[in-house]
């Protein structure tokens, strides 16, 4: 019998991204919840590097980096396909895939800013919000086509988390004037049945989210 | 017949690893070098986003970022293969690959790092570098085995460009005492001919970096 077993954390978005690929799949499996206030000997022993969730347990294996879980899922189960068959699209997905992995740093200089630096971090994040959206997305429902992929669930965080940062921050991006492609692909991306089911609940994240952003403003006010 | 260019830059180790993987493939193409200081149509147009090389073309078609390009040669020429064939065994190098280029960035800390700072940088680089040896080569001559893969690739850097950054900045890291296991990898690696003979000239790319070193450090000094 085949044993999958996930270690995650109810408000990451990493760790959605695993349930989003194996509910997709249709793999069963055991969900875990982390405490990361006290970390577990399973979390600190399977991921020794970064001690972050989420982990991946295969067959006794253990596979650490949310990028890495969704590649590992695909090629461990192909059925309903995540990335695009044809090697050039599969590269296109990568590249787009990385680029949220390395742009989406600015998000937390977003969520810190205070003041002017707020408006100057809102104004950084739309100029990379449309390079994804022009170049990234373009006319399609989401991207790459007509179906859900590894690269809309990479940039999950997007669809839900960034909503409640611009709500705690007060800072509107992701809008019809300003983004209207990307804003109605966050509609397609949470209309997706396995999505909709599979989201933390907005108003508990806000709380979650409110108590992380005061302890960050509050180390930054104490430097 | 097929069509297969690359655009590179002579000192980018990024460049080199496609390089290398080419090259090991045994994979025929077309080298152009780019003029990074009037970057070039080709360039502009074949990666908008960045506007950085390595760029690879296939027939018609553009692929950017070194990592993708990597995933790209593998799946577009399996023959000689540089990554594992078990699902399990490429989700760990996959995982080692994003450790470099994650914690890669702290290079540029230690390039840049002037009096106590310097030190203080070869430190850190030093601890993330025995968790490499240590979790990620651990006794192995190569990573993940007895030839080379993906993994050394994408630590080439590590193999040349860093033993010219210590020159220049003064501060020996890979040194036997410090970290034994990954001074032996740079051997291991140097001494496969096709990395051997695909290097940068080391007293050109000194030349190379440290007028590059001392615009940071103007730079720095400038701020």
């Amino acid at each position: 019998m085949e044993e999958v077993k996930l270690l995650g954390f109810w408000p990451s978005p990493f760790s959605h991204r695993v349930i989003w690929s194996l509910k997709l799949k249709g793999i069963k499996y055991e969900y875990i919840e982390e405490d990361v206030s006290n970390k577990s000997q399973l979390l600190l022993q399977s991921n020794p590097v970064h001690k972050k969730v989420p982990v991946l347990f295969h067959n006794g294996n253990s596979i650490a980096e949310s990028t890495v879980i969704l590649e590992f899922i695909e090629e461990t189960w192909p059925e309903n396909p995540l990335l695009p068959r044809d090697a050039y699209q599969r590269a296109l997905a990568r590249f787009w895939i990385k680029f949220g992995e390395d742009e989406g740093l600015i998000i937390h200089k977003f969520f810190v800013a205070i003041g002017g630096e707020r408006e100057k971090a809102a104004k950084e994040i739309l100029e990379v919000l449309k390079i994804l959206e022009q170049q990234g997305l373009k006319e399609n429902k989401f991207f790459g086509g007509n179906t859900i992929g590894l690269v809309d669930i990479s940039y999950g965080w997007l669809a839900h988390w960034f909503l409640v940062t611009e709500e705690i921050v007060g800072v509107k991006v992701i809008e019809p004037s300003k983004l209207p492609l990307l804003h109605a692909w966050v509609k397609n991306f949470k209309d997706i049945p396995v999505i909709k089911d599979n989201l933390p609940d907005y108003e508990k994240l806000v709380v979650h989210m409110k108590s992380y952003y005061y302890k960050l403003l509050f180390e930054v006010v104490d430097l």
